[in-house]
């Protein structure tokens, strides 16, 4: 007989957490990590934690733990975050948490033997309230007692002092570290956040890994002339140059790129920036992500061959500052294989898929096998108040999650 | 005996122009219509006309203007503006009034007969404080007292107020009409600030009127996506139809413009605005030139297609907004030909061109007979502390107009 999730239970779940930190002006759910809300937030589960002798606790970092299962055994973590941005959505984050409780529920329930323990791990602060993942990084031991110090939110609140509102002690973080070889390994189910599963009209996508990205600060400056008097072939225009570049971006992709590239302007500051003024300076963002560093590393040389041709082009100056080169985070072949077979087996229409986002998942892939699963999101919508998953594909995820953990954690020769 | 002005004269009275409204911080000239500084400058000029003679008076906008010759001729009207903008430079507009000064000086000192008068006219407000140019329009005869009853400057402070301050009373602006009829011309002698004359190693610009112009507000509305999770073809990236519009803006002046349009962007603000964010929203302006009303129609019907036809491609909506459309200004084909015929005969290379930028002479265009003269700007600067014009160039200029001013209105028969 296959063990199912029982649905009724996980949208309630899901519901009572929707109320804390809602607010009714915009529908949108204001949790974001160490406010008074995400710490409610923690409370509730430890208290549905309690109630299935989990023996939950939160460590030092705010993370909030509950346990099936003896000490004895290694364990298979299972988890996402209870934090939320702010007016975001009830299913980022809490969807992962919420099902690894109920997967709890069932092996309880129907007392399945184990061979490891099982945790739920509903991780602190991974939006980047402060700037990383906070929790996630805890886990995985890779924080710094500097970087504690020095995080801080962008109305300039740190870390520590939002921590210690909370009565936690910041340095205690530190002590959150788990030991890879106490654990089995960590498994995460989480709302695709974007449009891929809907338009291809797939259930399940089982996560790859997580995209390397890189962001440049890309700057080109000219002269600022007169509208009026400076003749288009005397011009040193710098947006005519971001323009050009932005131009070029589909042939970059099409020659050095895959179909996991993404590159994006998304910010453009022109000085002066007067309507009736040739713009004489552009600094504008480039954010380029891809599943394989060498894949980045080319796509990179050639946004600057291309950069610095229309720079001689268009008389500009050109420069540009790398702030951030993250390589790509690849989950375990092991993971995506059985959480595949599982999703198929219950005839669920599954992709193996890249994440453009950011999740607790791409940590634990450097410590132990890592696997990470995505439902669809109706309009690709996330990070707001109407995102949405149908619940049919909510129950799809919790099963496939529910199966794939029975295969790790079931004791078979019981 | 050919007449010339003495460079001397006209050094000193640029310079002691300079002095007023100089602010030694940044070098920069600040003498913003009817400021302190610019009412000072009138009263400077004033004392300048008492000592000539020319029986000065300030009319009802501002207006400083002296009168060589008596009130039964015609006059011929020489000038240009005394206001700055800030942080401006020494010869934008001053350039004009003193030239016309000189002019008269040297009509006085060789005692040349006369068949016109001459007025020497430093009209107030010609850089567009509260927007628009208030002492050409008085003159001409294109203020409406609605328009000075709402006038205000980009701080709020209403023209009515800014006059009141220096003892004026706004609705006198209307007196300060003159009949067409008593009026022989108009000559305005400008520095370019522009490139062109300086590019091409000319000495004198003639021109032969101010571009048309018009502005749009362009909105192209996408939907805002994580730069991460959005592949680039399920994408509505508001910023990749700007860029791909500006690719095709010489493509647009090849095809429907002239070697005298200009289609700028100078400003583009992209919501949200964030480096891992695809741009769901974009606003730019566009400003386009053309010395033909019908080739401005030709543009912005070809720029109004590529916008649709972008917006489709991209899956947009494109919306414009014609904030104001200008129609080009001719000066008269006589003053075009006398300033040039002069220009040549004093062996100048002289070029006939259009001027980009507005000057009072636009207003008198309407009315009378008009002829405007540029010289060469270094580096095509100007509105800038470090705007200049060679001095061999301001005396090639204003030997030009008086060899004009001379043909004009010199009595032969006396």
């Amino acid at each position: 007989m296959t063990l199912k999730i029982n649905l009724e239970r996980v949208q309630n779940d899901l519901y009572a957490l929707a109320r804390i930190g809602y607010n009714p002006d915009d529908q949108g759910i204001y949790r974001q990590g160490f406010s008074q809300a995400d710490m409610e937030a923690r409370e509730w589960l430890t208290r549905k934690m309690e109630a299935l002798d989990l023996a939950p606790y939160m460590d030092g970092a705010g993370n909030v733990i509950g346990r099936l299962g003896t000490n004895d055994h290694k364990a298979l973590l299972i988890g996402s975050h209870l934090d939320s941005v702010p007016a975001g959505g009830m299913f980022d984050g809490v969807l992962g948490v919420i099902a690894g409780l109920e997967c709890i529920r069932v092996l309880q329930e129907n007392q399945v033997p184990l061979k490891h323990a099982v945790e739920v791990v509903a991780t602190s602060e991974e939006e980047g309230r402060f700037g990383g993942m906070l929790g996630s990084q805890a886990l995985t031991g890779q924080l710094t007692l500097d970087w504690l110090e020095r995080a801080q939110d962008a109305s300039g609140e740190t870390l520590r002092d939002a921590m210690a509102r909370c009565q936690m002690r910041y340095h205690h973080a530190m002590e959150a570290a788990r030991d890879p070889k106490t654990l089995v390994g960590f498994l995460e189910l989480h709302i695709e956040q974007g449009p891929v599963l809907e338009k291809t009209h797939m259930d399940i996508g089982v996560v790859e890994g997580i995209s390397g990205v890189f962001k440049w600060i890309v700057q080109f400056k000219g002269k600022a002339d007169h509208a009026g008097t400076a003749p288009m072939d005397l011009r040193s225009d710098a947006f005519m140059g971001v323009a050009d570049f932005a131009h070029e971006i589909s042939r970059i992709i099409d020659e050095e790129g895959t179909d996991k590239t993404r590159l994006t302007i998304g910010r453009v500051d022109l000085k002066p920036g007067y309507a009736h003024t040739v713009p004489g300076e552009a600094d504008f963002t480039l954010v380029g992500r891809d599943m394989s560093n060498q894949v980045m590393k080319d796509l990179a040389d050639s946004c600057r061959k291309v950069l610095s041709s229309i720079a001689r082009r268009h008389r500009l100056m050109f420069e540009y500052e790398e702030m951030s080169w993250l390589e790509p985070k690849h989950c375990h072949p092991d993971m995506i294989g059985l959480l595949k077979k599982h999703s198929e087996q219950l005839g669920h229409d599954t992709v193996v898929m890249p994440s453009g986002a950011g999740h607790d998942a791409q940590f634990f892939t450097d410590i132990i096998p890592t696997g990470l699963l995505f439902i669809p999101s109706v309009g690709g919508v996330s990070h707001a108040p109407d995102e949405w998953s149908h619940w049919h594909d909510v129950e799809k995820g919790c099963n496939v999650l529910l199966g794939t953990v029975l295969e790790l954690v079931a004791d078979q020769s019981a």
